[in-house]
């Protein structure tokens, strides 16, 4: 790639900071666009009924000419949950790494995309041309296997993206990551750094994933005389690998369970990623065939989630598996945060089921600490830094390392989705946004659930809904039929007569006191009626429930 | 108290363990029971719309005549916050130390049930005699002040119950723990020692409250130039104490913001509990008159609640606080469980506003880890343990320790909300249950909200309501008017027309099929316009919104 002098790169953040998981950046050199992951998000608490997240990609639709390609650096959901979704509008080929690109395969699978969907392999140390951009995959370590960082080279220098990584010197499966490359594209010269701040808060080294092994050696060496379950994040195939390895060792046999567990061990082992000797993975069915100490099960539910296979344990509506006293629970997970309330009520669950749980010391971060960032700060040099992946505070506290590191106040950028950053060798700022947001994925429903429609559930959830229905003759004049209340999430109606008799006499008033006043508008006689209701209501109860007003007319 | 022999006394907790936070406990012994603490507990997740929730005492009011009294621990919500609500039904005197009762008073008051409470104020060391108990408060530490541990005497032994405590060789006001009186009661004989367990999973010892004070002073000294915000509870009077002489001593105005915090301070103050150099506490309107460096302020909202003062600066819309760069903000508490991306959001936000946010090393718990825990049952060494306050896991902990301890394994009990612990000299086990439950307190109504109410919010938050309303005649041959459909929390109806004028015919298409069949009972013809429109409905978006069919008649 020639630098051209004077040339200016862009990057636009397309979501990912206002709504964590969403990660999706724009890369943009006059005609080319290349886009970085493309990650959904899980609804906040304030999101009732709604189940994902994806990012509003208005830009790459407007400029669609321009995009060449999608570039993911490993298959976590918050990198390439939103491509089924994106890629029917934004139909671009997709650029990974194996088992990334299989992990995509399944979900364009139970789209029925497979066939649309352009997908090329690209392996650690290739690079692939994109328009103006040549990108090239860098070997790192995460919690998944396969992770990439990318370099991009662009006329106006070298972007280097670190993706979610960490610095693992031992990996469980393949190599470490590819410090010496980082060094050398360092030495080259690097425009700028996107670098991963999801734990740059935390002083220190990340401890390596072997570290867990040794702890679930010594795990199932105190408990050789019970069942052991371990729940853990379905795409940790290195986690699983260890436990099958102490299994193994232990002479136990191991069954699997929960779906999104059962789906990515069959990939990663179809793959090679997962090596299982023979007879050791058996079916949830044979388990019987077993006595406890010769059984490890590995499951779903590592983060409480409702119905996720540990949770249904927990709550003892699991259909084939029941815990029982003295099994040992092995959580090899922290709670992500929002699901640390969900996680103790499973492990209650478990306890007074007489489960001896242990939740400590089974698990190791897949994401940087301080000096892990530090570490890539020096061997990448970068004029500019661009923390991402985190929070506001995370990625302020890797500016903070920045700032430490001797990189220039102002060549630091903390941006915000949509925001255009244009960075050039003598300069770099943002000089404007592009449209950006949240869409919000309900059912089939994509971006018809909004606003408008949030606010009505959070008034329902809170308060319930009252509902006055009557029937007017044409004119309005005379009442045919009601009015007649109905309630749902008010009050428990049986016990509460008295307030609703009240209800519908204070109604009855309204329109009444509205016919003989002669109005005849609805739109009125609904407002006057919501009044009227809405202040007995609060003066009763001091609450607040949706008060629905329905009006019809007879024919004649 | 005189033993007597062969004598069972009986312990009851009425609340507390399936529902953190409402504590309540009856001690039996024939014509007597004295009740320890009357807590409430905030709602769960899916307790939507509830604003708090307070035990079931109906075992209390069909025994009303043998409630002697109602002991209380300490000051805080959960142990405290549901009197208003119990006194109601079982008016019983209160005992309790100086600063407890002051709060209860302030919440007695705004009930405006000051006239009718009978109250009476408890020395450390001193006993009250309760019908065939006698109790003594003992003085213990707490993160609040006046805390107290209970040792009940009775005709079959003595119970040592410790309230929530830490052991505090340093505090910061008045004396430590009384230990030398644990040791006391402990050789007398104890039957039964009931313990704080809320720490129990964490090993080692709590830090003095003091270690705050050191934390305050340095981070006063490093943060010389700029304004210093610290959040914490309100009713942590000597963690405000701290705050106070930090600020005296770095030559700072101190500003309370936040209603409980203005209330809980002064009551302290005016009691002692506090002591204000003169000119150093100023009204908040004062604050123009002081440059930033000259001013601390110490605030509510240390755990992301969305009403609380330092929410209200991070969202910018307080009133007389405008957040600034530069602004240190400190985060004196640890969220309690539930409420981290509450405290994470807030963090984020005054993060964003350029304010330096710490939130390290500037709190300590109240509770004891598990040092203390084995010095207490080392000084108490009672007969049977039953470890209290914390989740099943917190409680399982504890008994692991006392068996550690040598407490034989069937003398000590997790019991659930409603077991009859009978205990003895020579026997102790659950002898049946009463019944408990937990009463839903939403605006003015106490219990009118249970599960069906609880059920339809949860559905109606989920995907909303869709209303199908219709008048017939009567006799229900003909329509006069309808059926219209009404939609909230559904979808965005302006742009999902098609749906809804689909549903329109599903409705009108099963209606009129009624009709044809001459099917004039109600209760079919919705059940038949119901389960067609929530087939259409499923199939065209896979949600499940409530269905709500209204049919009215005309007079005629």
């Amino acid at each position: 790639m020639k630098k051209v002098e004077n040339a200016r790169v862009k990057i636009i953040p397309l979501g990912g900071l206002e709504l964590i998981g969403m990660n999706i950046t724009a890369i943009e050199y006059e005609d080319s666009i290349v886009v970085i992951d493309c990650g959904l998000s899980f609804p906040e608490d304030d999101m009732l009924g709604i189940d994902l997240v994806i990012p509003d990609v208005t830009y790459l639709k407007n400029n669609l000419d321009k995009v060449k390609g999608i570039v993911i650096t490993h298959g976590h959901e918050d990198h390439i949950g939103a491509l089924p979704y994106i890629l029917k509008d934004v139909n671009v080929p997709i650029y990974s790494t194996k088992l990334t690109i299989a992990l995509i395969e399944n979900k364009l699978k139970e789209h029925n995309m497979l066939k649309t969907t352009k997908r090329k392999i690209v392996k650690h140390g290739q690079s692939i041309n994109l328009g103006a951009f040549r990108v090239e995959f860098i070997k790192t370590n995460h919690s998944i296997a396969d992770a990439s960082a990318l370099a991009i080279y662009s006329p106006a220098g070298i972007i280097v993206h670190t993706g979610d990584f960490k610095v693992d010197y031992t990996p469980v499966f393949g190599d470490a990551i590819d410090l010496q490359r980082f060094a050398e594209i360092g030495k080259k010269g690097v425009l700028a750094l996107m670098c991963d701040s999801t734990n740059a808060e935390r002083p220190g080294f990340t401890m390596s994933e072997r570290t867990v092994g040794r702890t679930f050696d010594n795990l199932f060496a105190e408990h050789k005389d019970s069942r052991i379950i371990i729940a853990t994040f379905a795409s940790n195939v290195d986690r699983v690998q260890q436990i099958i390895n102490s299994a193994y060792k232990y002479g136990r046999k191991v069954v699997v369970e929960g779906r999104s567990m059962v789906n990515i061990i069959s990939t990663a082992a179809e793959l090679g990623y997962l090596s299982i000797p023979d007879n050791t993975l058996i079916d949830i069915d044979q388990m019987k065939n077993y006595t406890n100490e010769q059984m490890v099960l590995i499951t779903t539910g590592s983060q409480g989630e409702s119905m996720a296979a540990l949770s249904r344990m927990a709550a003892n509506i699991h259909k084939k598996v029941t815990i029982m006293p003295g099994d040992t629970i092995i959580f090899s997970s922290n709670p992500i945060p929002g699901n640390e309330k969900a996680v103790s009520k499973v492990i209650n669950e478990l306890s007074a089921m007489g489960a001896n749980v242990i939740f400590q010391d089974a698990h190791v971060s897949g994401h940087a600490c301080q000096e892990e960032i530090k570490l890539i700060y020096s061997l990448v040099k970068p004029k500019y830094a661009i923390p991402v992946h985190g929070e506001f505070r995370h990625l302020k506290a890797q500016a903070m390392l920045a700032d430490g590191l001797g990189i220039e106040k102002d060549h630091i950028f903390i941006l915000k989705t949509g925001d255009v950053l244009e960075l050039a060798q003598d300069h770099g700022y943002v000089v404007g946004s592009v449209p950006t947001g949240s869409i919000l994925v309900d059912g089939l429903g994509v971006g018809d659930v909004g606003n408008v429609v949030l606010h009505d559930r959070q008034h329902l959830a809170e308060d319930g809904i009252i509902i006055v229905v009557m029937t007017l003759d044409k004119g309005a004049r005379q009442v045919v039929a009601g009015p007649e209340i109905v309630s749902r999430g008010f009050v428990y109606v049986k016990e509460s007569e008295d307030l609703i008799d009240g209800a519908r006499d204070v109604v009855s008033d309204a329109l009444y006191s509205c016919l003989d006043k002669g109005i005849t508008d609805w739109m009125k006689m609904k407002m006057v009626i919501k009044d009227a209701l809405s202040c007995y209501v609060w003066k009763r109860t001091k609450r607040r429930p949706m008060i629905l007003p329905i009006i019809m007319e007879t024919e004649w």
